[in-house]
């Protein structure tokens, strides 16, 4: 199982509802996935132009798929476009 | 619930093994906490001196509550002196 962080910085004067409502049709449909044990966007507490996906995925390879479909191609762009900054770290849970 | 991502990132030349024998203390205490939903440290795949919690919590007092608590407060002031930088963000998931 692989977790991801995605955290976006939006630019500044951007409408967040307009953000929102591309980011949630990310997050409805890549709940359909296969690969896809958990998917939330997340807004922060203190700053809310910080927009983060928390995510789990079974593997590598359905974050690869995830990342070649039709909602991420068509959608991601425009959300970058909205955004100053995107920080993505992939992770591995430690062995306790 | 809120949602708490707490990036850090080790200095160079620090053990890993010394880093995550402290936090895994950290991690085995923190699961006996009341408010505690879900607690993990992950490294990153692609750089190991990234280390991360992933946290969820029932509310913001009973964040409050652990970063008062002895385990934090002895052990996590020896983590960061082995880290370069510390990143916190406390995060509400968005409606969807």
């Amino acid at each position: 199982m692989i977790r991801v962080v995605c955290k976006a910085k939006l630019k500044p004067g951007v409408d967040i509802e307009e953000y929102l409502n591309l980011a949630r049709e990310v997050v409805k449909e890549t709940r359909k996935e296969k690969g896809c044990i958990m998917y939330t966007l997340n807004e922060d507490i203190n700053d809310s132009s910080i927009l983060t996906n928390i995510e789990e995925w079974v593997d590598e390879e359905a974050l690869n798929q995830h990342n070649k479909s039709e909602h991420v191609l068509n959608i991601v762009p425009k959300l970058r476009e909205l955004r100053e900054s995107t920080e993505i770290n992939l992770y591995r849970e430690v062995k306790y």
